[in-house]
Parts: C-alpha cells; structure tokens; sequence
C-alpha cells in the first residue's frame, strides 16, 4: 500500500485541504515524504455526522459480529507486513524489535477486547424479578450497560501502534459499541494512514456502516478542539502531556453537553527501596533500575522518575552501581525534534536546582534527537520544599530522593501528586515499614509492584493503568487491560417492557448464555 | 431526643456559630423552633481533616463490620420513632403515611447496601496468573477496588429521609468505604439533626472512628463550596436544582485535584403513548396519568412533565378524562415557600407560552405553600421551535404534545435533553413505532418503563436512576440501586506482592469465598 497522504472519513480517503505537513524523521532531523493535509473543520463534521448516524446500529451489532470485526481489524494490520514497521520506525525513532513487539501488542489487544465482547459481562445484565403481589407491587426490572456514544480518540507519540490509531482506547471503545473518530498524532502521520485504512477495510468487510471509523490528521487546538467539542462526541481518549490533556478536559466541560475525559497525562512513578531489600541487593537494584529507566529512551508513561531510599552505605553501593550502568547505556533517538528538546531543557532545569546533585550520566549519541539518560540526587527535605522536583521529564532522567529516616517514606509518599505506578522493593524485614506504607501508595497510585519496575504494562484483566489525578484526569477506570471497555458504558433499566421491545441480552432465555444477575445472585444459562 | 439546633462533627454535637435560621412549616409559612447556627469554613476544616483521618481506617473494615454499621445505623434511626416523622412533617408539609414510607425505604436502602457490602462483588476482584515463562515474563496481577475517599454528600429537599442525611448517595458512599460529610438541606434542619445523631451513634458503637461521619448545617454558597473545595473531599453527591448542581460541578473541576460530581438534576421524563395503547384505553391512561402527576405534589424527579401523543378523537378522549381526573385532586402542600413559588411562576410562564393551552387545573388549596396542579397542551411544531417548553417545572405540571403523525414521536425524543426517565405506552399494534423509537430513547434516559408511571423508583440491583445530562451530570452511574456504590470505588492493581502485603480480599485462599475473576474467567471459591 503506498501512503499517500490521506486521512479517513468513513469508507472514504481524503486528502485534506488544510495546511499540509510531513513527518520528521527524528535520526536525522529530516522530513520524510509524502506531505499529509489537515483536515478542515468541515472535514471533522462528516466524521462526527457519519459517527453518529452509526451509533444505534453499531451499538447493537451482536456479540459475535463486532468481536469477528475486532478480530480482523488485527488481521489486516498483520497483514500490513514490514512496511508497517519500516515506516513506523523512520517517523519515531523506534527500533524495529520494539516495534514488532507493540504490534504484536496492538493486535492481542485487538483480540482480547474480542474475547471481553462475546464474554460479555461487560453488559453488566441484572434483572429483577416482578412482585405483583408486594404492597406497592414491584415492577420487573432489567439492566444492561450500553455505549456512551461515538468516542473522540488522541493518538499518543510514544506507542504509535499501541496507544494510536488502533491503541487501547480505540480497541476499548470499538469494543464498547462507540464508533470512534481518532486525531492522529502528528509525529507519525504515514503509520496513522496504514492503520486507518486497514480498520476502514475491516468495517466494511464486516458490514459495519462507515462511520464506525474515522481518522484525521490536523493540530490540537483546531482540529483536537473542534472534535472535543462536536455535540456528536460523547467520551474522548488521550494518552500525553497534562498541558494537552487539561486543554481537552476543559474544552469537555465548557459544552452545553458536558462528557467525560479519560486523560492519561503525567507520573513520575516512584520508586521506593525499604531498607531490608536495599541491604540484600543494592547493587542489583540500582543496575536494573537504570535497566528500566532507560528502556525506550525513557519514553514510558510508566518510566520510574523517583527513587526513594534511606541514606547510608547501602544507598552509595545502589548510586555506584546505577551510575556505572548508567554509563554503559547508550542514547537513544527521542520520539520528535521537540521531545528531545523538552527532556533536555527538564534535565538542565534539574541540574541547577538547589540542593540537587548529578549522579551520573548516560552516553552521548550522534543522532539528531539522542537523549542522554541522566541521574540525580538529592535529600527529603529539598524535595518537599520544591514543588519543582516533582515534575515529570518525559524521557530516561530521574531522581534519587534521600531520606534521614524511614519516617521521611511515609512524608514523601504522602507529599506526591497521583501516580500511575508506586514501586516497592520490599524483603521480609521490611513488613513492618511496607505496612505502613501501603494505604498511602494506594490513595496515590493505580499500580502497586513490588521488586520489580513499572515499565511493562501487562494487557490482562487485572491491569490498571491509571490512577489519581494528574496521573489521569479520572481515576475511576483504567486505559490499558480489560477493564477499559466499562469507560464507555451507561447503565439503561428497562421495566415491565413487554418481551418483543427487550434487547436480548436481557430476554428471559437467556440465548446469549450470558453472566448475569438474579434478584442479587450471579447466575449463567 | 430534643431538637437542640445542633449539627455533627465526627463524635461532637455542635452548635454553630454562625448566622442562626430557623426551619419553616410550609403549610403556614411560620417558623419552627429551635434556632440551627450554621457551620463556620473552620468547621467543614475540622469535618474534613476528621473524614480524612478515618479514611485509611474506614475502607479497610472487614465486609462484615461495614454491614453491620449500615445495619445499626438503619436500626437507630427506626429507634427515633414517631418524632423523626412528626420533625419531618411539619417541616416539609409531606403527609405522615409517605414519610413513614420514606423511612422504610431509606432503612431498606441502608440495608441492601450492608447486603451489597457483604457480597463483595463490588471490589470487582480480579486476579491473572504470573506466566513466568513466557517471553517477556508475565507478572502476578490482582486487581481490586477501593474506595475514593471521603464524600462530600447535599440533602434534597423532596426526600427529607431518603435523599438527605442517611440517604442512597451517604448509604452508597459509606457502603463504598467512603468517610461522608453532609451539607444539610436547609428545608428540614430538625430532621437532619435527628438522623445524623443516630449515625454518629452507630459510628460509636461500631468502634469506627469518628471522622467516618459529619453534618454541616449552612448554605451552599458558603458552606457547600467550601466543602467541594476541600482538598479531601475526593467526590460529590447531589440532587437538587441545574443551577444547584452546576454550580458544584464548576466547582469541582475548578479545584487544583478535579473530582467527580455525581448531581442528580433536572428531568421532565417524556410519556409516549403510542397510536394503539392510546386507542385500547385513552380515558384510563389520562386518569393514571394525573394520579402520577400529582402524587406528592408533583415533587419528584420522575414526575412526568411531558406526554406525547397523536392528534385525534382518542387524545381528546386522554385530554377529557385528564382533566376530570385533575379537577378532582385536592392541593397539597410544597416542600418550602420558594418551591412554590417557583411552580406558581413555571405555571404561569407555560400558561402564557405562544401556542399553548390550558386543558384544566387541580383544585385550590388553603395551606401557605398549596400546590395547585396544571396541564396544558400544545403541538411539536411549537414544543420543537421554543426551548422553554422542555423546563422542568418542580411540581405538578405537565404539558400534553400533540403529534400530527407518528414520525414526530421521534423528531420529539430526538430533540429532548437527557432524561431520568422515558416511558412507552404500547399495545401489540405499536410494534413497529415502538422498535423505531427505543434507539432515540436508549440514547436519551437512564430507565425506559412501558404500560406505567415513571414515579415510584424501585431500591433494587437493576434500576438506574440517572440518565444523560441534565438528568444528571454523570450518565455512567445511578443514584438509586445496589451498583451505585460503584460511582465512589476506583480500581487498584497489584503486581507480585509478597503475601503478607496483599489485602484480604486478593489472597489465594479466597477467604472472604468472593466472587472473582481468575485468568478472565469468574469464579467463587
């Protein structure tokens, strides 16, 4: 398939008639061909009309349809083969086992929304029984979830297979029964039009109408706002920086209609080393942290930026070892020109300030845009006094938080903005501090790990990622695993409807073999 | 108990400091003693660092203690007996037999949320296998939920006992694990003080810790705000007015931490009594129709403020009978003088619209505050070109829509806001009308009902009492039922904790024998 530029409005390619722009290639600082137009404001009208001309027909597609038409979105971007990764890896800089690896989780997450579709207990089904005798009688009752609406999706820079164009909030809201209308991010605009185009294919082989999908290219704050603003629109999925993601919260709750925002924005993810665990490993600690921290050029959302520890010998032997690693890591090309620009400008900020010290460096690189890991430390008491410590710099630098006492743990932890991720290296020793330490992590974060790093976000039931504001701007759900699809889902009772106006799922056969709950008891065909 | 003009903070009664008021008997329009001194800011401080105390505490409670709080806290307001309905009575004008109903249901609600507490299928538990062979790796992952954090909760004023002090959001919350602080509506004070002290004994004699509950007496505009303002307060309930609950919406997402406000607002919930119900029992629906309409003087959120209807002998047929039913119906007093005044207005701005009748009016009555019931009718043409129409009136009124064919049932529902609730009349013959309106109102209201009266909202695990906005400003959750305790839970996971760090309910021997999802599939022990 040549990339020629174009955007998608449902079954049609268009070449948009606003500003082009080209792809940069961030190795080189070059633009890469072709150029790609912008969509016009008129452009995002037609996704959003066709979106929600789709909506009702999408929305009760049964089980088995739209789990098949998931299934074979993943197909075709398989079958996009090496120009996928080829081209993805020219526009972020990404290696190409990286790249093949986030494939292979766009399309299982593809597949495991499948599974959670003809499961479905996402319905959430409930029905309770009549009690035309009770004194006033009880109506019968029936519940079922259904999807919010047509869903406005951001694709983030730094997973542009995973959390882009078909990334976890489209595969939750397609899932969900949400036509979805993605604004490409527009560092890798080439990457966006191949898996625009093998969705578009996947609805119409599926039967699907066209405006179950759509994607434009164009900027933020025309383009992002027009979309955020679209009385269509009734959820919107964003994956980068606060900035970005409280443009999109606000212009959300500045419609007549307001909806929801699922921002996933900034963490710093810390990481705390309880004393016991640091005396039975801190060398192997600090090598492996360096290991996590530069993963990806530290272009994780989940990247650990904050290492807490009790001063001593053990925290020396944990420095020597991370900055002698650190030394051994060679930089990585950043995702974009201005990436690059903004973690080196964080880590310079990070070096003057006061009472911050540099523990060491990562290796210098030739390309364009290589980022240069960085390690930092200082004590508690600086941190707490300078709320500028606690900013997130996106990419591989952070900062080492030394305490007096294990009292200063607790007063960190508790000092901290909401988390994606809380870390503990915990040993047996260490119950009494992890006990004590834990209910804080759990008010601030969405993850909680013990000896291990945050970088690696499984795709299961189980996962969470999200947390606390301004880790998210809603912590009651999650944008990776399973549980994603409930994000996009409103509760509807039906009562007393007469059989033949009752969606099936909640039909007293129960022919969807579904889980569901019985007068407050979960039962299965 | 003496009424002593007090309210509650933590284990200590509290009289106010600032400006003194006095309830008012809407039936004479004259105050109640005792005086009530409002909160001071340094009191909702003192609430909400106690709320903020008790929080880590609180939400680890076993499923059992929890219950039995709900339980005993359910049992000392029954132990009040006739005084909390005579409080009640004279400070809302509602007749004994509906507040002791409303008791019922507000014990009943406290009580299936112990159920609900017990179940433990609200944790949402969750547990996937560490794969540890896999390439990479797959970690433990246990996933469960957690309460938000302490609850900022407002009265109505339409239910003195079962949306007030102890009612579905602080049951919901509490059951959550959510400490809750209460802004008193400012209507029933006296009740207010007799519910909340019977919690905060039952926070006593539960061994709880005090902060689990406070009460606030004070307006919103001071007190309230400051209380959604607090930075412990991590989410809010209301019912009340669109102006009320915007007000705390823009407030909420103004704070530097935004948080959810679940506001219950503002519903007219359309009838759509479809061209065969309508021909096989016109006079009957229009006579069932105005005891809805006026039961508890109209002040119901679900009060149906709409009917839709074709044009033709047998609407005249509905109108006639209406209006016969109506005449019949004595006045009964509102809730407070400026509710009334309010319904006074909103009739008489409806009775003045262009292009709208008056079909007949409920009797007068002779109590201060006498709520004189009103139909009007008019047809979509002028429904559809003046906005005013679709107004909720709080109170007794209603406007008849006269459809010239059946196309404009839906060109209707399309054109409405969101809804509490929409309601079908339907007969066999309306099949195909029917199935082509359901889409629209699916999209439209949190509960669609056939062949009934949308007043009366079932306690139960399937109803939903919510709907899209303005219904209310969270359309992903309800207000009344068992998964409400869902709006105040985020979720948590875990990843490879040691054993004795893993909370009760995530442990491999599944001990509390919870429901749980083990490798995506639902399991119990």
């Amino acid at each position: 398939m040549n990339i020629k530029g174009e955007f998608v409005i449902g079954a049609s390619a268009v070449t948009g008639s606003a500003s082009a722009f080209r792809a940069i290639d961030p190795s080189t600082g070059q633009h890469i061909e072709p150029p790609f137009g912008a969509a016009t404001l008129d452009d995002v009208e037609r996704a959003c009309t066709l979106a929600a001309a789709a909506f009702d027909s999408y929305r009760e597609t049964s089980l088995a349809q739209r789990a098949a038409f998931l299934e074979q979105a993943a197909q075709n971007i398989l079958d996009l083969g090496p120009q996928l990764i080829e081209r993805a890896m020219q526009e972020s800089g990404l290696p190409q086992a990286r790249l093949e690896g986030e494939r292979g989780r766009t399309v299982n997450q593809l597949r495991l929304f499948a599974k959670v579709v003809r499961d479905g207990r996402w319905l959430g089904a409930a029905l309770d029984s009549a009690l035309p005798e009770r004194v006033p009688p009880r109506p019968d009752l029936r519940l079922r979830k259904i999807a919010l609406g047509p869903v406005a999706v951001f694709g983030a820079s730094n997973f542009p297979l995973a959390f882009s164009v078909a990334g976890g909030d489209t595969a939750s809201a397609l899932a969900a029964g949400c036509p979805v209308v993605v604004k490409a991010h527009g560092a890798h605009p080439g990457t966006s039009e191949l898996v625009a185009k093998a969705i578009m294919a996947a609805v119409a082989s599926s039967g699907l109408p066209e405006g179950v999908f759509s994607m434009l290219h164009g900027d933020g704050r025309t383009i992002g706002q027009a979309l955020v603003g679209h009385p269509a629109i009734k959820a919107v999925g964003f994956t980068g920086s606060r900035q970005g993601g409280m443009a999109l919260v606000r212009a959300a709750a500045a419609r007549d209609e307001p909806i929801p925002v699922y921002a996933e924005m900034s963490s710093i993810n810390p990481v705390f080393v309880l004393p016991a665990a640091m005396a039975g490993g801190a060398a192997k600690i600090g090598s492996g942290f360096v290991d996590s921290l530069t993963l990806g050029a530290g272009q994780f959302c989940t990247n650990p930026g904050l290492v807490v520890a009790l001063d001593g010998p053990d925290l020396e032997t944990f420095c020597d070892a991370a900055a002698t690693a650190l030394q051994g890591k060679a930089a990585s090309t950043m995702l974009t020109p201005g990436i690059h620009a903004a973690f080196n400008s964080g880590v310079e900020r990070l070096s003057k300030a006061d009472g911050v010290k540099l523990l060491g460096r990562g290796q210098q690189g030739t390309s364009a845009c290589a980022g240069q890991a960085a390690l930092f430390i200082t004590d508690a008491a600086a941190f707490l006094a300078n709320p500028e410590l606690e900013e997130e710099i996106f990419g591989a630098s952070s900062l080492v938080i030394r305490c007096g006492d294990i009292a200063q743990f607790r007063q960190v932890a508790e000092h901290l903005d909401g988390q994606l991720t809380a870390t503990l290296f915990v040993a047996e020793g260490d119950r009494e501090a992890a006990t004590h330490l834990l209910p804080a992590l759990e008010r601030k974060a969405g993850r909680i790990l013990a000896n291990g790093y945050p970088t690696g976000v499984e795709v299961s039931y189980a996962m969470v990622h999200g947390g606390p504001f301004p880790a998210t701007s809603d912590s009651r759900s999650t944008s990776v695993g399973a549980t994603a699809i409930d994000r996009f889902l409103r509760p509807v009772s039906y009562q007393d409807l007469p059989t033949w106006l009752l969606p099936e799922a909640l039909q007293d056969n129960n022919s969807l073999a579904l889980w569901r709950l019985r007068d407050g008891e979960l039962e299965k065909a």
